[in-house]
C-alpha cells in the first residue's frame, strides 16, 4: 500500500516513474503529432508573481542594459549588450517537484535517507538533475469544463474517470497526465495579495493512487499544488507523499492549461525538461505540447 | 547587408527567426523520430562551473532540508520537504541568448531601440519570453569528428559544407543547427582556473551569414560564445551582431553535443524551450533531441 | 535656494555635510559620555520584515549550519562551522541613504550627473563607500513624547524648535539630529501586510532646510522615510531632494529611537558606520549612542 | 582548559566576553580619545575581492539607476532615484564572526547545541544579533613594524608580550585587541588568482589563550582567519574553536589596520557594530577607532 515503485528500477534508481516513458513511449507519443501547433504550457516568471506568504518570490537585475550605453558606457567595436542574473526560488512558477522534494519517515523514493539532502551538498539522492528530459504522450483531463472548480473540491477516481472518458482516452503507463481544475485561471487579474494559497481544488489521495496504478511518468496541474488544499483532517499533503515517495513521480505545478483545453486538445507528444541544477529539489520549465 | 530579417515578420515582431520554424517544419520533425531515443544536451549546472572572470558562478542554497529535520525540525503530520534558490546569472551553463543579448548602434533586432533594455524593467522588447519554444529538425555538424578544435579555428562556409556533406543533410529553413567544436569537451578534467574564455573555436561571420542565408532558426554550439575567438581585429562578437541582431535568430550556447555525436545522430527531432522570465536576456534550458 | 551647499568642500567631494564634523566635533561628542551605556539604533533585519510593495525582502540562506552535521557531514579534526548569505536590498532595515540616492534634474549633490549611476559601476561618484564614518554629537529631537505621531503630520521648523526647547539642545554645526515620530513603534504587532508605506509622519521641507541651514551632518529619524507621506501636491520626495542633493546631508532612515528616548538621552556620543560597499545608495547599518 | 567561558554570564548568555565591556570599559575608551581623528578600519566591498575557493564573492545589482533616465524612464514630480541590491555571503571583507560560526562536539559556547542552528531558521542560539555593539579601549599589537609577518608565521604568547611592550600598553578585561600582520598589505597589488587563503601568519592557540586570559572582548586582526594557516598537524581552527566556542570571543576578520599603525595608534576609542541579522553567524561591518 506505500513505496509501491521502491526497488521497481533498481535500488539505485533516481529517475523513478519517467522510467515508464521509454522508447516505445516516445515512439508512440512522437505518433500523435497531427498539426504541428506548439503549445507552450508554463506561466511567465516576474518578480510580481503571486507566491505563498512563507516563500520569496524571484528578483531580476540586470548587470548591464541599455540604459548603461545611454548614460555612455562604451560599446568597443561597436558591441553592445546586456546580460543579468535571477535570484530564483526554485518552486516558482511552472515547475517540476523533484523526487527528493518530500518524503517522510526520513526517507525518500527508492528508500534514500532524507539526511542526504543538505545546505552545504543539496541533494546528494534525487535531484532534479536525476531526472530525464520526458518526452511522452500527454493527456489533458479537463475538470475545469464547465469552469473553474471550487475551492476544495478534492478530484478522485470518479472525476479523473469522467474526464477521461469526455476526452476519450484512457492513462496508459508512461503518460503525462494534466488536470486542468480552472483554479490558475480564477486568479488571473485578482490582486496579488488576495490571492490564496490555503485552498484550491485538487487531486485527493484516492485519485492520486488511481493515476499512479496506471503507470503514469508525471501528474501536472494548473494549481499550486496538485492536491487539493485544505487537506483531509490530520494530512499534510499526502498526495505529495504517495506520488513522489510511494511511487517516483514527479510533480508539475502551476501549469498554464487553458490554451490546450481551448485547443481541444485530448492526446499529444508532451515534452517536459528540467534545468539541470545539481541537487536542486526542482525547477522550473517550459513543458510544451506537440498537437 | 545587415538586418536582413528587420521587417521580415512585421514591425512589432519579436521572435525572429523561430518563426521559421512553423507547423511544417513541426511535422517535419515529428517524422523524423526512428528509435524514440531521447538525448539531453544541456550540462549540468553547479555552483563549480567554470565562468569567464567578468562572470560571477550560480549559487544554490537550501531553504530547508533534511539535515534540519536530522536537527530536530518538526515534521507536521509526518510531511517533511526540502526547498531552495538559486541566484542564476542566466547566461550561464547550456543556455539560450535571447534576441535582446546583443546589438549596436543603439538598435536592436527589428530595429527596437536598445534603450527599451533597463534595470526596472528588464527588456521590455525582445526578452526570452518572446521567444517560443522551438520545435523543429535539428542537425547536427560535427566538426570534431577528428578531435576538438585547436583554439581560435574559425569555422567557415567550406567547413560548414563539409560537415554537412559528410552527415548527409543541408540545412533548411527553420533547421536548427548544432555545431560541434569539441571545446566543451576538450575543457573536461581541466581545473576550473585553467579554463580560458579568452579563445575557442567557432562560427566566423562568413559561416554564420551562410547559416542564416539557408534560413535557419537556431544556432547552437558546444562552445562559450557561438563564435571564434579572439575576434578578427577590430572587430567584437561580429557574429553575435550579425546573427542575433541582424538576422534575429537566438544562439545556444554552452550545449552539451557529445552523446548527440555519438549516436551518430544528423537529422531529429529537436526542442528548446526557454524559461518564459519576463525581460530577460537569456534563459539556462534543456535542449533534447529526440532519435 | 537650492544646491546650497555645492562647492562647499570643493568640487571633488563625495561627502558633503559629514565634513562638518571634524576632529573638534568628534572631541565634543567624546566629552558627553557619562554613564558608559550603549544604546543600539538598529532594526533587527530578518526575512519577515515588512517592505514596501515594491522592493523585495531580504533573504538569508544557510550554506551550512548544524543540520549538516546532524545529517552526517564530516567535522575533520572536529571542527564544526556555519556560514551563510544573504540577498538584501540596500534600503532595508535602518539603513543610510547614501548622496548618490536621490537627485533631480540628472544632477546630483555636488554636481555629478546622474548617469555616473550605472547597472556595470554602481555608482561612480557619491557611493556609500565615500561617506566616512560619523563620530559626532548625536541629539534626540523626540515628537513622539506624547505618543506616536499620525500618519502624514508634517513636522516643521516649529515642532523642531519645541522639541529642541524641551531636550534643552540647540542643533549645532556637525550634529546628527534624530527625530523620533513614532512611527516605528506604531507599527509594532501590526501583521505585516497591514503596514502602510503610503502615510507617515515626518519631517517636512521647511524643516528639512531649518536644519540643514544649522550645520546638521545627518538627519536620522524613526519612520521609513524621513518625509511626509503623502508628499505636498505635486512634489515627490521633496526632503529627499533638499537634504541629500542640495545639501548633502545622508539620511538614516528606519531608526529604532524609543530605547532611546525611554533612556530620557537628549545629547550624547553618536557613531554610525556604513558598510563601505563600492558604488552602493546605502547600506543597512547599526547606528549606536553612547550616553 | 576548555569551556572556560560557559556558564560565566548565565546559562541563557548569548553576548559571551562582549560582556566584559561594560559602561566603566565604555567611560575608560571614551576617555582616550585625543585627536578627535576617525579612522575606519573596513575593506572596502566589492564583486571583485578575492575570496577563498569554496566560497563564492559578493554581487552588487542596481534596480534603478542612472543609466534608466538617461534611457528615457519618467521622473514624477522630477525625482530621480537609484537603488540597489547585494548577494552578500556574510564572511566577505572586514566582518566578525558571531560565537555561532564555529564549535565541536555539537556543543557551541555556553553548551548551546550546534543542531540550533538550521536552514530554515537561521541561529536560533548566538546569532551575529545577540553581540551587543561593542564600545570599548582598543589596543593595536603592531606584530608587521618590520614588515608582514612570512606566511605560516605563529603568533604566540611572546611575540605578543612584545608587541604590547612596544606599544606600552598591556590587554586589559573588555579590551578590543587588533593585530597586525601585515597579510592583508602583502595582497595588495596581487592579481586576485594568486591570492592564496591556504597560509598566513596568524595566532596560534597559545597567543589566542593568553589573550582570553587577559579577559579582551574581541580579538581582531587583518588576516583571513585570525590564525595561522596551515594549522598545526591534526588540528582544525584550533584558534576558531578556543576563542569562539570556549571563551565566548568573537573575531574581527580582515581588518585594515595600516592605517591605524601609519597614525601611531596604540589605545584608542574602539566601536564595532555588526548588522543585526537575525540568526546569522556573522556580519560585515566597519569597525572604528577613534584618536
Amino acid at each position: 500500500m506505500a513505496r509501491e515503485a521502491w526497488g521497481r528500477w533498481g535500488a539505485e534508481d533516481e529517475a523513478g516513474a519517467p522510467n515508464l516513458a521509454g522508447p516505445a513511449e516516445v515512439l508512440r507519443a512522437a505518433s500523435l503529432v497531427r498539426t504541428g501547433r506548439v503549445v507552450p504550457l508554463a506561466q511567465t516568471l516576474h518578480a510580481a508573481m503571486p507566491v505563498p506568504g512563507h516563500r520569496a518570490g524571484m528578483s531580476h537585475f540586470m548587470g548591464r542594459d541599455g540604459g548603461d550605453y545611454a548614460a555612455g558606457a562604451k560599446r568597443p567595436g561597436g558591441f553592445q549588450f546586456a546580460e543579468d542574473t535571477v535570484v530564483l526560488p526554485l518552486h516558482s512558477g511552472t515547475h517540476v517537484d523533484a523526487l527528493c522534494h518530500a518524503w517522510c519517515d526520513d526517507l525518500m523514493y527508492n528508500g534514500f535517507p532524507g539526511s542526504a539532502v543538505r545546505s552545504t551538498t543539496g541533494a546528494q539522492r534525487l535531484g532534479v538533475e536525476k531526472l530525464p528530459p520526458l518526452v511522452t504522450r500527454g493527456i489533458l483531463l479537463d475538470l475545469a469544463q464547465d469552469g473553474p472548480l471550487a475551492d476544495g473540491t478534492p478530484v478522485g477516481r470518479a472525476m479523473l474517470e469522467a474526464a477521461a472518458a469526455r476526452a476519450g482516452v484512457v492513462p496508459e503507463p508512461g503518460d503525462a497526465v494534466l488536470l486542468r481544475t480552472g483554479w490558475l485561471e480564477a486568479q488571473e487579474g485578482r490582486p496579488r495579495r488576495l490571492i490564496s494559497f490555503d485552498a484550491e481544488p485538487g487531486l485527493d489521495e484516492e485519485g492520486a493512487v488511481w493515476l499512479a496504478g496506471a503507470g503514469v511518468a508525471l501528474v501536472g496541474a494548473d494549481n499550486y499544488a496538485i492536491e487539493v488544499l485544505p487537506f483531509p483532517p490530520g494530512q499534510v499533503f499526502p498526495v505529495h507523499q504517495r506520488l513522489l515517495r510511494d511511487h517516483g513521480i514527479p510533480l508539475l505545478e502551476g501549469m498554464q492549461l487553458k490554451p490546450l483545453a481551448e485547443a481541444g486538445a485530448t492526446a499529444f507528444l508532451f515534452v517536459a525538461a528540467a534545468l539541470p541544477i545539481k541537487g536542486a529539489t526542482g525547477s522550473p520549465l517550459t513543458p510544451v505540447a506537440v498537437l
